[in-house]
């Protein structure tokens, strides 16, 4: 069977518009949850507000970000203004917006779902694990099919509007632009409370998490939403955008030299298809009454993988011109992903010896809680470090075989087998946040020990999920930004033909100028994190120093009592605005680095500058991630009654650890992955400038 | 002027003999100087000692070792045995031997030095800072130009012997594995008794610091000989070795092209300058009676810069065929050694921000200790990462215009440059634990308030120089390991013509093969620091089992009973096995990678596993020792009084972030350079085997 390339956009559209009914039904399901509970309403319409004034200030800020990107689009590229076709310009402005826009909706939604999904969870765990489990992943699902709906809908549309891989680029500069914001200012966010309110609350106050009494308490919940829900969807919005991308851009060029559409047909069918698979996943996803929740989330991630898997070769074997070398690539990293999703689980699962040994080393003090956690977070990055190796060799030397430009093709198409399976893996990772806001409501509405039970466990299990979602987001934005890599490449050497320069044949390392690039894009992601990292320093200390202010201004706060409230939206406040005014500097200092080392060493050094910054950024995000989980979970563990349990010396250090590790895991490891999709798309947008300008 | 090779030859062991004459002279002054206290004398006694009995346990593994590597070298290098002429393999066994035996008597005539000034300078202080200086910085001296000295004596009596440059990798291959051994395990073993004396006497038992007490006390001593001058001094002579014999390697294959032997004339030339410049700047280093240690520290090294710049430039006008373009190259490298040594001061003085920064920080809690020191611990390795990156750039473009080949050869030159002033750094590195042990040896032979003064002032200026010298070793290493890159490519080259296989022109990103081995290949300084660091964990806890256990049965030892005495050796006993111990898998892990990655994807793939493991063992390694100099003078600085001073809240997270930047800077990160150079030194050696057998 050969269709034409336009009953594959048509088959896209269609999943894209099932995806986006089963995420309206499974709202609507949700929302029709019966809540009665007058705190937890009240509570839970605080972090809604928060939620929404935080993600309004956001997105103020970034309209004017984004007002100067669009100018400097408009004027640059994809040629400068004045040299080319000014529709071009205008094509490539809309296409930039609309990918801000997409991916915002698309996190508007989910911070919907999941501030909804949240009160409902907390309620519905009075009538067992069962339907709060439900209640929490289906929550989740909102925002997962949501972002890759939404993003597979962008990326078709755009193709079918303006039929110009360039204006792709576009579309994902401005999903980057977008995550940058929200992942890395959301991260910020999160933490500037999540710190604060533990400093004064735990340490200094000895009073419980989530007690109401805490100004910083609604700062801390609504940070879990726009930090990881928000910010974690928005993250693998431009991770997936990014990879059907590059995916597309070298489809299209292989296409144009054969004169046909098959490889492009090819992306858009796999994309498709691993919506479809998510959305099967998800709708199979269950638990019995006392079930394990843990492996309901494992086992509907394993579902969508053997569906994704099955439908693609069938796919494959019905389509005429299908390879199956490249299927064999999307499969290889679709396993590889689940691989390395399994290896981080095994660093950092409290059933597991790592994790215990940290324990341990934690009876010495503080500092070996952090020694042993950054020797083994070193170690840990190894198992994923060979495995985007390995399936990046595999994938390449399948389709090489293939003709010219098919071995990248073949290492791009491995990314978006990777990331098929994204709606589940979002699906599984809102879900953690909208669990651990189910059990801070349960606690404030004093829902009793047997509600709180089971939402320590649902939230226990969100945080063993997560660090496998991590490891496995992390892992399909290495192969994506090596795929991003080819297209940069391709970029470069259409501007070169136009411009009647020597085309390049790529990358050599024993040339200096690409050398000075790769050791200066090596340092960045260290930079770009230290700065987000002091970022949540400098904010968490006005934040506590706005605590203190109101336990000692506000009368019968720090007692308790009754009708006293403490002034929730000051804190919010303070956090919103610290964490995009420490964002932006830290997105520039990447941003600036990119064009100087272009202007300074052309093209070649930019290559380089994008290897050195893939490597060490897989390097350090996984360190971070993994790092963080480590230590987080360690102190979980100690707090189950090892080591000598709360309170213990070991707990002291245990929680060290897990302050430490809470702005790696969730702050500047994750960002990194948007730092360097934001650093690829500028190099690539701006390739015929670099191609003209430059020092060396 | 045009004189022969032969002329520049005899030259070159002139000035060696002129660099040991004058370290006989120095090492005569220091034994010369009196010492008359009882209980320094017997410590300093056990001291000398306890090195001793390392010093030998070390060589006898490492005797084990090089044996298996010189048999193994023997039947496959430079060709298999069975297939080449044993002649040249048996050369290859001699050269790789001697570079060992070379670097070992080097180290021991260091320590010989150091154990003799310690004690000395611990009573010179009681006469004042002037001659306490002179006998800490003399004594260092020996060693810096025993180091230089025997390096370049063994890299031209190798080029005489035997003139070939492979076996002169032989040569430097043997010197980096004994820096194997001295740098990690000395790092293991400093820091075991570090960590453990702390543990158990300032923290347990509220003792002060050098307590004779203490039975760890005797074992730290040690610990700052056999860890700092005695791993330094082999770390610095492999970086010596290494860059001369890139250098030389290319010189040798540009002068073969034109029959000539101008470029190897020039290396000899700068080579010879350099350690004459080391002689005159040591040779003028003074201090006035009430002078700053730091700054006489320093000017000496400036002295020495000035002299070396100006000597080679008066060669190049003398000396027909000597380019000034290399000249150039060469000064850049020094010049830039120089800045990168002056931003790494400004990370880690505590009259600069940064460090007050982070003794503030410590108010909140150790957490924020770590976290702002990880922080400015990534953000200080941009400076370095960009000196290094344009010293590469300029000096490739400088010398690019000689001629094919030219190029890298001045990068090996600018690198040759940077390390030219090694002698001098290596002194002043040296003098760093030597007034250490004076301070330790004066608390322990009771010399009074006065002389513990002088002597806490001295070992102030070590702290501070020792920043600079060590950022100055990783940017030299870092140039050093980009011309061995270099020259791994004229190896397989060589084998290449031999083979009748094409010839490599570089190793382009783009290619997956390389790639593959690029991550693989930046995973593995993480992982060989992450093992170091656990294996100073697992030896300290039996040193404080041992401390323990010492405490409990030997009566009247706690309470300081006249004539109690604690057993020293058993705790010397425990570091030096526990060292040797820990060091090997991190050591084999390395190595096996590199074959692994060559059997896999052959000469490519290792080209690209060298390019990841110099990009992030540079990363790592600055940001290992600068965040742990960083925690060290942050704790210094809180307890000159500052925020809170001693006893401080602030003071109990500073010694937290001392205790874990102890194994960062003093083992791990300093380590990785030595990782680096075995790992290009093994790729260039297998580089036949791994051209005829590979999967990929």
């Amino acid at each position: 069977m050969q269709p034409t390339l336009t009953v594959f956009y048509i088959a896209s559209f269609f999943t894209v518009l099932l995806a986006f009914c089963f995420a309206a039904y499974l709202c609507a399901w949700v929302k029709s949850q019966k809540a009665s509970n007058q705190k937890i309403e009240k509570v839970s319409a605080l972090i809604k507000t928060g939620a929404n004034t935080f993600m309004r200030k956001e997105y103020t800020v970034l309209a004017k970000f984004a007002l100067v990107a669009a100018i400097i689009i408009f004027l640059l590229l994809p040629a400068p203004v004045w040299s080319g076709n000014v529709i071009d310009n205008i094509i490539m402005v809309i296409a930039y917006v609309a990918g801000t826009i997409f991916s915002a909706i698309a996190g508007k939604l989910g911070i919907f779902a999941a501030t909804i999904a949240n009160r409902k969870a907390a309620e519905a765990a009075k009538e067992g694990i069962k339907p709060a489990f439900l209640v929490g992943f289906r929550g989740g699902a909102v925002m997962g099919l949501a972002v890759v709906g939404s993003s597979l809908l962008g990326v078709v549309a755009v193709m079918l509007f303006t039929n110009d891989t360039t204006a792709l680029l576009g579309f994902s500069f401005g999903a980057s632009s977008l995550a940058l914001f929200a992942k890395a200012g959301g991260g910020i966010f999160t933490k500037t409370a999540d710190v604060s309110a533990d400093l004064v609350g735990k340490v200094e106050l000895g009073i419980p998490e989530d007690d109401p009494r805490n100004p910083a308490v609604i700062a801390d919940n609504v940070g879990d939403n726009v930090g990881d829900v928000a910010g974690m969807g928005a993250d693998l919005f431009d991770s997936n955008v990014a990879s059907m991308t590059a995916a597309l851009v070298m489809a299209v060029s292989l296409d144009q030299a054969t004169d046909g559409a098959i490889n492009t047909a090819m992306v858009l069918c796999y994309a498709a298809l691993g919506l479809l698979s998510s959305v099967i996943g998800i709708a199979t996803a269950k638990i019995g009454k006392n079930g394990n929740p843990t492996r309901a989330l494992n086992s509907s991630t394993y579902v969508t993988t053997a569906v994704f898997v099955i439908l693609t070769a069938a796919a494959t074997a019905i389509f005429e011109g299908f390879r199956w070398e490249i299927w064999g690539a999307s499969a290889v990293g679709l396993v590889v992903g689940v691989i390395i999703g399994i290896a981080t689980d095994y660093f950092t699962d409290d059933t597991k010896p790592i994790v215990k040994n940290v324990a341990r080393a934690s009876r010495s003090g503080p500092a070996f809680t952090i020694l042993s956690g950054v020797s083994y977070g070193f170690i840990s990055c190894l198992p994923a470090m060979i495995g985007i190796a390995i399936s990046a060799l595999v994938a390449y030397n399948l389709c090489d075989g293939l003709g010219e430009g098919y071995a990248m093709f073949g290492i791009s198409m491995a990314a978006v087998g990777m990331l098929s399976i994204v709606g589940m893996i979002i699906s599984n990772d809102a879900y953690g946040p909208i669990v651990d806001n189910a059990r801070g409501l349960a606690e404030m509405g004093e829902l009793g020990d047997d509600v709180l039970r089971i939402t320590d466990e649902l939230d226990s299990a969100g945080n063993t999920v997560k660090a496998v979602t991590k490891g496995f987001a992390i892992g399909a934005a290495g192969l994506t930004v090596i795929s991003m890599l080819g297209a940069y490449m391709s970029e470069v050497n259409a501007a070169a033909v136009e411009l009647g320069k020597e085309l390049l044949t790529g990358f050599d390392i024993m040339n200096p100028t690409v050398f000075f690039g790769m050791l200066v894009g090596a340092a960045i992601p260290a930079v770009f994190s230290a700065m987000l990292m002091l970022g949540v320093d400098r904010n968490a200390q006005r934040m506590v120093a706005e605590i203190h202010r109101q336990f000692k201004e506000i009368k019968g706060l720090k007692e308790g009592k009754e009708g006293v409230e403490p002034e929730y939206e000051k804190c919010i406040d303070i956090a919103t605005k610290g964490a995009l005014k420490e964002l932006i500097p830290a997105g520039l200092v990447a941003i600036f680095a990119t064009l100087v080392v272009g202007f300074i060493g052309g093209v070649s050094a930019v290559g380089g500058f994008l290897v050195g910054n893939i490597v060490s950024g897989l390097l350090l995000s996984l360190f971070m991630s993994n790092a963080g989980g480590l230590w987080d979970n360690s102190k979980k563990y100690v707090e189950a009654g090892n080591e000598g349990g709360k309170g213990s010396e070991a707990h002291k250090s245990a929680v060290v650890g897990d302050t430490v590790g809470d702005p790696f895991k969730d702050t500047a490891g994750p960002s990194i992955n948007t730092q360097i999709t934001v650093v690829s798309l500028v190099a690539s947008l701006m390739s015929t400038l670099f191609l003209t300008v430059s020092i060396f």
